[in-house]
């Protein structure tokens, strides 16, 4: 193991996230909250000493294999949170730093959970910190998945190869660098429109912002109480921001080639369709439940339905309504779409619209192969073969996903809530959406979970972000062993 | 499509029952049920006269291939169980034929469910039928997962030759009756022992006999208004019952085993050790959270804890409790042994031990491929490799019951219900165990729930009981194409 490489790495994100510190920290300074600054400027010195340390920690070689990139990807979520919750502890606004720690964690794998029941009363330089964490989640994970996985091309992760149909080299300049320059335009542009459409209908520039943060990087953590139930008559904010959230969620590498001007590759792209499918369907469905029950009018069925469908399966997590109170299919939608997530490669969570691709396609082979056991059949997706190895990963995957859950769900279930809140409690951490159903629900905050919950809860945003696998390894014995 | 033999089997099937009708014709006899005594005769002719008909049917050649084979086993189970239900309805017993289809299927699929709300008040006949049907369930799921599929063995349905580790010829003698009549014989000598013992605690021979169908049968239909509620108290008759059912979740083949003195070959058994270590662990897991909070006495804790979860993960829903009301821990292990269910060719519904046994190799093996992408490592069960094939079906399995649960359970939800509620009910109906949680909970019964909501219910037992392949395979245009 190159322990020397991986102190490196991490060091480095320290010193950048001292470094960004610097923007919330001139929020403070320009709303002169004296509490704030001296917390961040103490917690940017802990980080700034930390990560020079570190950065300069001799190592053996320049090259990362498969076992230090695991390392370096768990780590470095897990200590950017812990640090990046500093800040919200120094500062006073979060006393405990459980607490603090959970907002982080939530912020950076944009989940979007909270743990703080009145935000609107909070200083504006922690609320600028907060929204920002899962934008800056939104960064990490594009980097992680697009550029760092893929050329690593290993075992299961092997998944994130299939999102860019075509040979790889081909898609994004082999570089990371390179890479990660391209997915930053595209993020920054989402970002700027997303700015420009809430700042037209009508909000400061303030608030525009970190609606924008929220949207884009699938996180969702709202800076109103009510989440954005407030603005839920206002048609024009409610439809850019759900056609933001689902452009969030497709895969990153079809932006490029859109501005590549590979049109027919992108309207051709078998997860971008199912992806686009469920969210028409699952919106149709859920309207057509709403209207009558809850809506008398069909427009704002369609209008709820369309953005709690988005916010759900986007895994961003905002909502418009109290959805907790909608009938039982449209609970049992949004539940499940929890499962479902975005596409691969996107800011968004879950297990992720091409796993489902693989899911059906292997299920399909399977009856074939009931009426003709000796006729061998491959599964392709847009045209290319997808090894067994990927198929299994992917089966590997659902299985793991399904008892991290339910391991989860048990675990949470001493919390004393009742079964349907543990689980989607569990579902919307490890699912990185945020809000459930019951005592989780969109109009509650988990502060009334105990400090045990929230670190389980935590962990299960940490595990659902790193794909499981990822954070999982390190806690094999054939992981340590040379 | 050798449509000639598979009408010729679907007419003896029919005869078999007709004739089989007799029994409780008998005991209806026996207490004067004069009504009960037509609407059987009506029962007993249209199903002799049908079966006359069918099985004289003209046939190509007496061979049957997998089409077939799935074909009969489809067709089978739904027309026994349509023709189960004319007893019920012609007696008067049950007025709505839905309602009387509904508790046929419940019985002859083991699953347990029940639509009437007053048993006790019955006549003995129809009380006598209802549980006889579960009880020839068992004995139509034992000679197809352990006769009839293993002689076949193709595709997907090769995880049944996984249950006898060991080269098949050496275990069964291969000729379809002989394996069926060492089946039956151990079958029969389990249900004459569980009909001692709770002849032996005190109980009337008519109710032992009902009692000990459901236990072995692993179907679960009590005689009395709250399921064993009032039993529970009764030490002897708690433990020899769940003793009964935990024996019955046991692959059948590993009594032939044991009759043949391979007590090593038992006692090492994979999946009888991973069935008896999630017994005794969920036991002790949920006896510790009963104790304190529900029950005072740590034996009632234990002997609840032990009789619940043994009745939930073996699939037969008998309860000794209302365990709607235990704590949110406890209702998520029990909703958790729904999805499990026992080991595969036991009477038992769910997933089966088994598959999990794969589940957790397959993700084992996937960690270590994380590390050595090169190393090509096969799957082994008892020293046995499993073939890609059957790692292919296990994983095609999982995700077609998930898939199923979820369309189900999102169908259900339409039925007024609360999401746990209807999960619980299409979990309870899948997995073939009946009672769930909330308003399907123990001392509930399926009565509320519409016509559709029964008749999606019956499907899904069916679905369960078929291991949703066979039933599914003749919904796919493949299978009619010659």
């Amino acid at each position: 193991m190159n322990f020397g490489m991986v102190a490196r790495v991490i060091g480095n994100l320290l010193l950048l996230e001292a470094a960004i510190l610097v923007l919330p920290l001139s929020i403070s300074v320009y709303y002169q909250e004296r509490e704030v600054i001296l917390g961040f400027l103490l917690a940017m010195g802990i980080m700034g000493l930390l990560g020079l340390f570190l950065s300069n920690v001799k190592r053996e070689s320049p090259r990362l294999k498969v076992r230090e990139a695991v390392l370096i990807v768990t780590l470095g979520w897990t200590l950017t949170s812990f640090f990046a919750a500093l800040p919200f502890f120094f500062s006073g606004s979060i006393p405990s730093l459980v607490d603090a720690f959970f907002e982080a964690v939530s912020g950076l794998t944009t989940t979007g959970s909270t743990i703080i029941n009145d935000i609107e009363s909070l200083p504006r330089g922690t609320v600028f910190w907060r929204s920002l964490t899962h934008w800056l989640g939104g960064m990490g994970i594009l980097v992680m998945t697009l550029a760092i996985l893929p050329t690593l091309g290993t075992g299961g992760l092997q998944i994130f190869k299939v999102e860019s149909p075509g040979p790889s080299p081909d898609k994004f300049t082999p570089r990371v660098v390179a890479t990660t320059k391209i997915l930053y335009t595209i993020y920054l542009c989402l970002t700027l429109v997303q700015v420009l459409l809430v700042r037209l209908a009508g909000l400061s520039l303030f608030d525009s912002l970190l609606w924008a943060f929220g949207t884009v990087s699938t996180g969702g953590l709202s800076i109103y109480n009510d989440s954005l139930v407030r603005f839920s008559s206002n048609q024009f904010l409610i439809y850019a921001t759900a056609v933001g959230m689902i452009l969030s969620g497709v895969n990153f590498s079809l932006f490029y080639d859109l501005g590549k001007g590979r049109f027919k590759q992108v309207v051709q792209n078998p997860e971008l369709r199912l992806y686009l499918a469920i969210l028409f369907i699952s919106t149709i469905f859920v309207a057509l439940n709403l209207h009558g029950t809850i809506y008398g009018s069909l427009g704002e069925a369609i209008r709820q339905a369309f953005f709690q469908v988005s916010s759900i399966m986007t895994t961003t997590g905002y909502s418009t309504a109290d959805f907790d109170l909608w009938p039982t299919f449209s609970k049992g939608v949004l539940f499940l779409l929890m499962f479902v997530g975005g596409s691969a490669g996107s800011t968004s969570g879950g297990i992720k619209v091409i796993r489902f691709l693989v899911a059906g396609k292997v299920i399909k082979r399977e009856f074939s192969r009931l009426l003709h056991p000796q006729a061998a059949s491959p599964i392709t997706i847009n045209g290319k073969m997808i090894s067994p190895e990927v198929v299994q990963g992917v089966a590997s995957f659902y299985l793991l996903y399904l008892m991290t859950f339910i391991l989860g769900a048990l675990v949470i279930s001493f919390e004393n809530l009742d079964l349907m809140s543990a689980m989607s409690a569990v579902a919307a951490s490890l699912g990185n959406t945020g809000p459930g159903f019951g005592a989780v629900g969109p109009m509650q905050t988990y502060a009334a979970f105990s400090p045990w919950g929230k670190i389980v809860l935590s962990l299960l945003m940490l595990l659902g972000r790193l794909e499981l696998f990822a954070l999982l390894l390190l806690f094999t014995p054939n992981y340590w062993r040379e």
